[in-house]
C-alpha cells in the first residue's frame, strides 16, 4: 500500500471514529398514558436498542439537557435513567464528556443462536399450544425471581466458586423438607432430601441404589418418559391396572410381585385422576405384603381446585420403603431443571457414595436463589396465585369445550394440575385429530403413549398453563372448525 | 381473655405498629477515602442490613433531608441511592409520606440454611485448600457475568417458560461449536454439540448410546471417577498403562482390544502430562486398527502456560469415531455445572432418542447467559486473565515449593492445568502426609485413587486457583512446618 493511500485511510477511519463520538441521535417512543414511569420506559428503550445492537459499545449518548429538551421530560427523568445503566453497568461516563454505552452488543449477524429465537419456524401468533408442560410469562414473578437470583451471587459468591454439597444447598433442603410437610404431609428433615435435574435423572440415580430391585410395577397407563427409563435400565416392567372406576387394580401386585412399585397418586398420568384415601392405605399394604419399595411421584400436587390435596403415601405411611418425588420445573419455570426426592434412612448410606461419584447436577446460583424466593414467602404467594389463575383458565376451558363441542366429547381429570382429558366421540382416531389439529395451528396431545395395553380410541389432552384466557378461547374455536366441518 | 386486656393488647399493638411507621434511625459508616462512591456505599448497606433482617418489610427510611444532614452528605447522593434501591426493587415509595423497605427480609433464626454459610465448620482463615476444582471469588468477573445473567430473563422470558431443546440452547452450542474450533481445532457444528449438567452426566449418557462396547480400555492411573461410572454401568474396564516418560503405552490397546478408549491428552489425570503430537497420531491408528471409538475428555485445556496448545485428537482424527468432551466448570465457575460433548454423525440419531427420555437437564436462563457472556466475548477477556493470574501463582507455588523443601520433594506435572504434582520424599506415605497437612489447616489431596496397579509411594497434588498468592505462601509455609519437623 502506498503512503499515500495509508494517509487516506487513516484520515478515513478518524473521522468515523470523530462521528462515532458525537451524541446519537436517538428517538424513543415514551407513553405517557403508561402506568410505567418515563424514566423506566427510558431505561427500556436504551437496553434493547444495546441489545439489538442499534447502540454499540464506545457511542455517546446524548447529553441530559439535549434529551430532556427533545422529548419534553425533566432532566431529572433522564438523570434516573442514566443513573441505573450506570449502575447495572450497561453505560459509563467520561469525566468532563458523557455518558457512552459499556455494552459490547451482541451484533446481530453473529448471533447465530439468537435467530432462532427471532424467528420461529411458526410465529407465535399462529400457534396455539396446549402443551402441559408450560407456564404463562405474563403470570411468571420475573421482578422477585431476580432478585433471588441477583442475591444468590451478591451474597453467596465463595460458595459459587466450589462444588456444591452433592445433595444439594443444604438451605434449599431445609425449605423444601418444611414445604413438603405443610404442603404433603411428609415429615422430613434436609438430610434425607436429594436436589437433582430434572425428575428422569433423579429416577435413574434411584435406579443405581435400588440395584437389587428388578421388577418394576408401574401403572398401566402410567408416565411412559419414567416407563422408559427403567427398561433402558434393564428392569423389568409389569403394568398394574389402572382403571377409570376402580383406581390401581391392587390385586395385580399381589399376583405379578414386584419389588418397586411406582405411581403417580396425586394426579394420576395421564388419567388425571386422584388415589382414594382409602386405596392409599391399601397400596401402602399390598406394598408391605409382597415386600416392595414404592415410588411416589407427586408432580403436580401444588395444583388442586376442588377440595385439599389428600395426603401424601409417605405422610400415610410406616415403613421405610418410600421414596417421595417432585419438582419445580411444572409448578414454577420449566427450564429451571430442579427436581428433588426425599430418601428413607436406609438408602441414605447407598446415596451418599453414588454422589461421591455423580456430584450435584444443579447449579447453585439457582439452588440459594430458589432457597431466598422460599424464604421470603414469594413461593408461597406464587402458588396462590398461579391456583386462582389455573381455576380461572380452567373454567373457561371447560366451558369452550362444552359450548362448541357439547356431547361429542367427554371430559375428565380435570380435579387437579394444569390440563384436562378429552374423549373425543366424532369417529376419528387419535392420530387423525392431532394431525387436523396443527393443521389448523393447534396442538394438542396423545395419551396413547401412556398405554402399555387397551389404548383408547381417541382420548387427547389439554394443557392450559402455558396459555391466556384468550389462546384458549381461540384455540377451541380453532379446534372446533378443524374437527367438526 | 377479658375486655379489659384485650383493649390494652390492642393499644399495645397500634404503638407497636406506629413505632414501626416512624423513620429508623441508621447510622451507615461512610468511607470518604474510599474509590467506591458514597450513594454506592450506602446501597451496600442497606441491602446487607436488609439480608441481615435487621431492616425489615415495612420500616420506614429516613427522608431524604434528615439521613444528608445526618450523614453530612448531598441529598443527591441519598436520592441516588434511593432511586436504585427501588429500580431495583428492594424499597417501595408511598406518595406523600415516603420510602419503605419491600424487602420481605431472612430472619436469621429461620434461615436455617445459610447458617452453614455463615458458620463454616473451619472458619475459612484457618485452612488453605490446595482444591484443585475451586476458583477464588477475586477472579470472577461478577458483574459482567450477572449482567448476562439478567439479561438472559429480560430477553428470554417467554423462551424460559418452556422446556429447553433436548441438547441445549442454539445459541450456547453455536458459540461452544465456535469456540472450539478457534481454541482446539475442534471442527463441528451445533448440531453436533450436547450441552448437560457434569461431564459425569454428559458420560453416563453417552455409555448409553454405546450400548453395545462393553471394553472400556482406561488410562493407569486416570481420572477415578469417570472410570467408576463405566464400572457401575457394567462395562469392563481394562488398563492401558500411562508411563510417565513414554506416556500412553499403546501396545496395550492391541493386546487388550477395547471397543471403547477414555483419555485426557491435553493433561492427563493425574499426572498433568500432555500427549505428544507423535503419540496423538499413533493413538488414532491404533484406536482404528482395533476399531474402537475414543473419548476425548479435553477438561482444564484452557490453561497452558508454556507455549501453545497442541491440537485435539478430534482435530487430528479423519474418523466419524470420536467423541470430544469439555467442561465450563473448571475453567469458569465450579458450581455453574455445565459440560458438553460433541458426537460424531454416526451417534447423533441415537442421541436425540435418549434425549427424547433425559430432556435437557442445564437451566436456560444458565445456557443463555454463559451464551451472551461469551458473544460480549467476555468469556475470551477472561480465560486471558486468568491464564496470566495462573501463571503468576503456579510461579509463586513453584517458588515456595523450591525454597521450602528443595531436594526433599520433586515437582513435576506443571506445563498445563491450575495444578502441580510433587512426590514427596520424606519417608511418609500419603495418607500421612495428608492427615499431617490437615492438622496444621491445609487441604492437599492424593492420587493413590487414581492408579488401578503401581501406586506411587507419596505423591500429592495441589490445586492452586481457588488460592490467592498470600494463601499459596501462607499454606507452603505450614506444610514445611507440618511435615519437616
Amino acid at each position: 500500500m502506498k503512503q499515500n493511500e495509508k494517509g487516506h485511510l487513516i484520515t478515513f477511519f478518524a473521522r468515523q471514529f470523530e462521528r462515532s463520538k458525537h451524541d446519537m441521535d436517538v428517538t424513543p417512543f415514551l407513553d405517557r398514558e403508561s402506568t410505567i414511569p418515563l424514566y423506566k420506559q427510558l431505561i427500556d428503550y436504551f437496553k434493547n436498542n444495546m441489545h439489538d445492537g442499534a447502540l454499540r459499545k464506545g457511542m455517546k449518548l446524548p447529553s441530559k439537557r439535549s434529551l430532556s429538551n427533545k422529548l419534553h421530560i425533566s432532566q431529572t427523568t433522564v438523570e434516573r435513567c442514566y443513573e441505573q445503566l450506570l449502575a447495572e453497568g450497561y453505560i459509563f461516563s467520561r469525566p468532563r464528556s458523557g455518558m457512552y454505552v459499556d455494552y459490547g452488543a451482541v451484533s446481530c449477524l453473529h448471533y447465530k443462536g439468537s435467530q432462532g429465537v427471532r424467528s420461529p419456524k411458526h410465529p407465535a401468533s399462529t400457534v396455539i399450544d396446549f402443551h402441559y408442560g408450560h407456564v404463562n410469562s405474563e403470570d411468571f414473578p420475573l421482578h422477585s425471581w431476580k432478585k433471588s437470583v441477583s442475591l444468590s451471587y451478591d451474597f453467596h459468591l465463595d460458595r459459587l466458586c466450589k462444588p456444591s454439597d452433592e445433595f444439594g444447598e443444604h438451605s434449599l433442603r431445609s425449605l423444601i423438607a418444611d414445604y413438603v410437610y405443610q404442603a404433603r404431609g411428609v415429615n422430613t428433615s434436609a438430610d434425607h432430601v436429594y436436589v437433582g435435574s430434572t425428575t428422569s435423572y433423579v429416577l435413574t440415580l434411584l435406579c443405581y441404589v435400588l440395584d437389587e430391585c428388578q421388577r418394576v410395577g408401574f401403572e398401566d397407563p402410567g408416565y411412559p418418559r419414567s416407563r422408559e427409563i427403567f427398561t433402558l435400565l434393564k428392569k423389568e416392567v409389569v403394568p398394574l391396572r389402572v382403571d377409570h372406576t376402580e383406581g390401581l387394580l391392587l390385586g395385580d401386585i399381589h399376583s405379578t410381585k414386584p419389588d418397586l412399585i411406582y405411581v403417580t397418586p396425586s394426579h394420576h398420568y395421564p388419567l388425571g385422576s386422584r388415589m382414594t384415601l382409602q386405596k392409599r392405605v391399601e397400596l401402602l399394604q399390598s406394598a408391605e405384603d409382597v415386600g416392595a419399595y414404592i415410588i411416589e411421584d407427586d408432580y403436580d400436587s401444588e395444583f388442586h381446585y376442588t377440595t385439599e390435596p389428600l395426603p401424601s403415601l409417605h405422610a400415610l405411611a410406616k415403613r421405610d420403603n418410600l421414596i417421595y418425588m417432585g419438582t419445580f420445573s411444572r409448578s414454577f419455570l420449566p427450564s429451571l431443571r430442579l427436581s428433588y426426592m426425599i430418601l428413607p434412612k436406609s438408602l441414605l448410606p447407598r446415596m451418599q457414595k453414588l454422589t461421591l461419584l455423580y456430584k450435584q447436577t444443579v447449579s447453585s446460583s439457582q439452588q440459594l436463589a430458589l432457597a431466598d424466593f422460599m424464604e421470603r414467602r414469594e413461593w408461597t404467594i406464587h402458588l396462590n396465585k398461579m391456583r386462582t389463575m389455573y381455576t380461572k383458565k380452567k373454567t373457561v376451558l371447560l366451558n369452550e369445550l362444552k359450548h362448541s363441542f357439547g356431547d361429542t366429547i367427554h371430559i375428565h381429570g380435570h380435579l387437579a394440575g394444569p390440563r384436562v382429558l378429552i374423549d373425543v366421540l366424532l369417529d376419528k382416531g387419535e392420530k387423525q385429530l392431532i394431525e387436523e389439529a396443527d393443521a389448523a395451528g393447534v396442538k394438542v396431545y396423545p395419551t396413547s403413549h401412556a398405554y402399555l395395553s387397551d389404548t383408547p380410541p381417541a382420548t387427547l389432552q389439554l394443557g392450559f398453563s402455558g396459555l391466556t384466557i384468550e389462546d384458549i378461547q381461540n384455540g377451541i374455536q380453532l379446534l372446533k372448525e378443524a374437527w367438526v366441518r
